[in-house]
């Protein structure tokens, strides 16, 4: 019986789209549908981990290395995998490592002596503790190691996306808050960020942070930037941060979009919270969430997993921290 | 060995206040920091399981149920839990139950076969399920049964003052957003809320939610309130669900508080992520996430608790969304 990346194949679709007709979880068009369909009908094919859990003890465990759990991006990704781990019969223990090495290193062993099923390694801070385990493995986000995937949003080209919106909006003084240097993710933004700018002959400014977010701690970072004001555009490394950086600008009387447009990355709910709601580069949370699982459930099986990097594509979502297009082009007559 | 409480007993102050002391988590005055550590040094108390810790293998786990891991208040709660049980020696599995009854016995089945040395059932939707386990368990907010002890804030007086401060502030035109039926803690604070405005004489209206938090599910809900903007004071039962409302009044061009002031519950971050920042009731977050981690290592080493219900005060903390005094009375002047 073939598994999802052959129905994939067959299909000539990708895995994310096979996975997304199969759980609903998002658009497909109806003609790939029909296709996969077809694929899935001639074959087959069943989930297979669904099928065995029909059959079996709904008993099974996985753990969720987890570095955040008050980071809004990461509760709904938590939130999405347990719901998918629940539909093929497993359930889920959540591990808050909070990006601190050694909570990762110690919940790994309380995994290991609890005989979890398979881990999610989500933005790992210990790697070569991952390479000798006789457990499966999926990584999201920080790459472990050439034998074991890692799921991630496509952070390059989303940071590109980013860094394009506020030209095209009309930024011309654009600074860039980045995300800590252990994040391999927040690294890929900067990167995609920095060759768009680079791409249209703009120099951007850019500022670093050394933790995921933490208002306090951002706000003080944020008194030390010398005349905020005369950026036109910012792109903040994920929405809990740009959420603080737009109430500090407020706090400072300055206006959103009017004197600074700003644009963040996830599409959390923080996003449509704030005021005004912000644009953000989407990650396709149920996406991440279900292949990870999907690909894990594989590996439990003991299928093997030739793909080492698998990337999602990210999406812009404007909303009213950016100008709309034709605000763009009334301001420029004003100017 | 005496234990925490009976050093409490003996220094004449309440449990939270030596936790706090011990832990270093919150204020506690120089004459009673004297009085209880005098009491420690003449009894010879170590807090047991942190001395234990010290001479046994760390491997200890616990399972926090928790209701919803996106909701602001239960993650930080769960982070400061587990910070606590780290400290302790233990680390634990997140169990993120949505309030769902069929999740959380299922939960409670894997915590069980997983053989975990003690669970922290929040906002328990099952509650028949926990008298005949032989783990020891500790309930937060919702009361379980009379053999299980409750932890909780106390939501009937954090409600009234809720109602007082906005009757104080000059509302008098006042809506209550209750949270669900099922949730002990959010119908303590609305009993709280109405009782205050008999006790003024006050006429308020109450509308009622099914679930907790959802934006998407509130904002169909506020639609269906005819003219919303005849209140002048809102009580939401949390933070999240009140940056929500707020969100939809601004929508609206309602202006808080000018128009309508807000107060929420729980002193989560979204308070000050929000603009305006937002008037609450503070629940001591670290306070009850050390007083549970604490109640719940005395059962594993076989302590009898004989207390049943152990409230935890709560505290008004006013933001922009309501008027400071002196804006009530130049408001008075021109009215």
């Amino acid at each position: 019986m073939p598994n999802i990346r052959e129905i994939a194949k067959r299909a000539g679709v990708g895995i994310a789209t096979v996975s997304r007709y199969i759980n609903n979880t998002g658009y497909v068009s109806e003609e790939v549908k029909l296709k996969i369909q077809k694929e899935i009908d001639e074959s087959g094919y069943t989930p297979n981990a669904l099928a065995r859990a029909i059959f079996t003890k709904n008993s099974k465990t996985l753990g969720l290395m987890i570095p955040n759990i008050t980071n809004p991006f990461f509760n709904q990704m938590a939130t999405v995998i347990e719901e998918h781990a629940n539909r093929f019969g497993y359930t889920l223990f959540l591990c808050n490592t909070e990006d601190n090495e050694e909570k990762e290193k110690e919940y790994l062993e309380v995994l290991k002596s609890h005989r979890v099923a398979g881990i999610i390694a989500s933005r790992s801070m210990c790697k070569d503790e991952y390479l000798n385990i006789q457990i499966p493995v999926i990584s999201f986000e920080n790459h472990i190691s050439s034998s074991i995937l890692t799921i991630s949003s496509d952070n390059y080209k989303g940071g590109k996306m980013a860094f394009n919106h506020l030209y095209e909006r009309g930024c011309r003084n654009i600074l860039h808050i980045k995300g800590p240097k252990t994040f391999d993710a927040t690294e890929m933004r900067y990167q995609g960020f920095i060759d768009g700018a680079k791409e249209k002959n703009i120099e951007v400014h850019v500022i670093g942070f050394e933790s995921d977010f933490q208002v306090k701690m951002l706000e003080e970072n944020l008194n030390n930037i010398i005349n905020i004001e005369k950026y036109d555009g910012i792109f903040v490394f994920n929405d809990i941060a740009a959420a603080t950086v737009m109430k500090y600008l407020k706090e400072k009387g300055i206006r959103i979009p009017d004197d600074i447009q700003i644009i963040g990355f996830d599409n959390s709910f923080i996003c449509e919270l704030v005021h005004p709601s912000l644009t953000t580069i989407e990650q396709p949370i149920k996406d991440l969430g279900a292949l990870a699982v999907e690909f894990l459930i594989d590996l439990i099986n003991g299928e093997d997993i030739v793909i080492k990097n698998y990337l999602v594509e990210t999406k812009l979502i404007q909303r009213e921290s950016t100008f709309l297009s034709s605000e763009v082009m009334s301001q420029s007559l004003v100017d």
